[in-house]
């Protein structure tokens, strides 16, 4: 963990860099001090058919869902949701400048009884 | 919200119009009044690998998730859940008539404290 | 149900089999004796942008969400989780050789109330 899915529709391929935006929203996570680099998966997925509002071709949007285990305070939930939705609201400004982005986030809790890993990038970064 | 999130297998690609299947679904979502027409995002994501039952060529599914804000009562969500439902299930209607489709809906409320949004689009639509 | 999605880097489409792997996770559903051939939905979806630790072109990820719906013990669920986990990681064994693969799974009931279904599938293996 933390695991972080991008969702956005396929006309921002050509407007937005995509790939830029993963890492932005990595880096972003990262400085909050509440991962290892090794933990951190943001990933992004297009979607070639949709329908966003009144359909308008110009109409895009990009969801961002974190998940996160548990043990962090209500007050690092906040802070991490805050500080990814913002860094990616800022990368996507020039978008916003027209009526046709909607920018969203949902962060979420995963039990730990729920859950299984299996994690070989630590080694590169795990000195002990 | 609310987010609309279809997924479906590559082999549906050609037997069903997944563009227009988007545009129904925000139909039967916007008819139910709960939403504003600016705040409506379905997509549609295809996955090219999938093993669905006992691997039959012809076997497809098509996977529908909504999730909503908090506030609506049962009898909304149930309204919603049967409204998109019924909607996906008459358009997807001839493939049903083979042994070879699967179509399943969930419905989720996502909690306040944990969401961020920033919606461009509500500016062609609000009037104040 | 079950409903088993899983997410991977494109990096991966020429270094693992997702189409068996996606066999695979099946098999090991399925070997749990809880669900019917007719009902599972196994399915891969690649993502293309991504950032990953520290961005190296090596780093990998599969993710793995199983949903199923109400009514098994926690000791199902612990059994499903570990089955499906374990022989992902099988699979996937060569790449743990190096420092960079990770694996995920969570696993996570859906409450009927909020549930939806249609399955024409099942009409090739029920008998009655």
């Amino acid at each position: 963990m933390p695991h972080i899915t991008l969702e956005y529709s396929a006309n921002l391929e050509q407007r937005a860099d995509m790939k830029a935006l993963c890492m932005h929203v990595r880096d972003a996570a990262l400085a909050t001090g509440l991962f290892e680099t090794g933990a951190i998966r943001v990933r992004a997925f297009r979607c070639d058919h949709y329908a966003i509002a009144d359909d308008h071709p110009d109409d895009a949007f990009v969801h961002i869902d974190i998940r996160i285990g548990r043990g962090r305070t209500e007050e690092d939930k906040k802070m991490l949701g805050q500080a990814v939705f913002d860094r990616a609201a800022e990368e996507l400004a020039p978008l916003f400048e027209t009526p046709h982005l909607a920018l969203s986030l949902y962060l979420q809790e995963v039990p730990p009884e729920s859950s299984w890993k299996k994690n070989g990038i630590h080694r590169r970064f795990r000195k002990n």
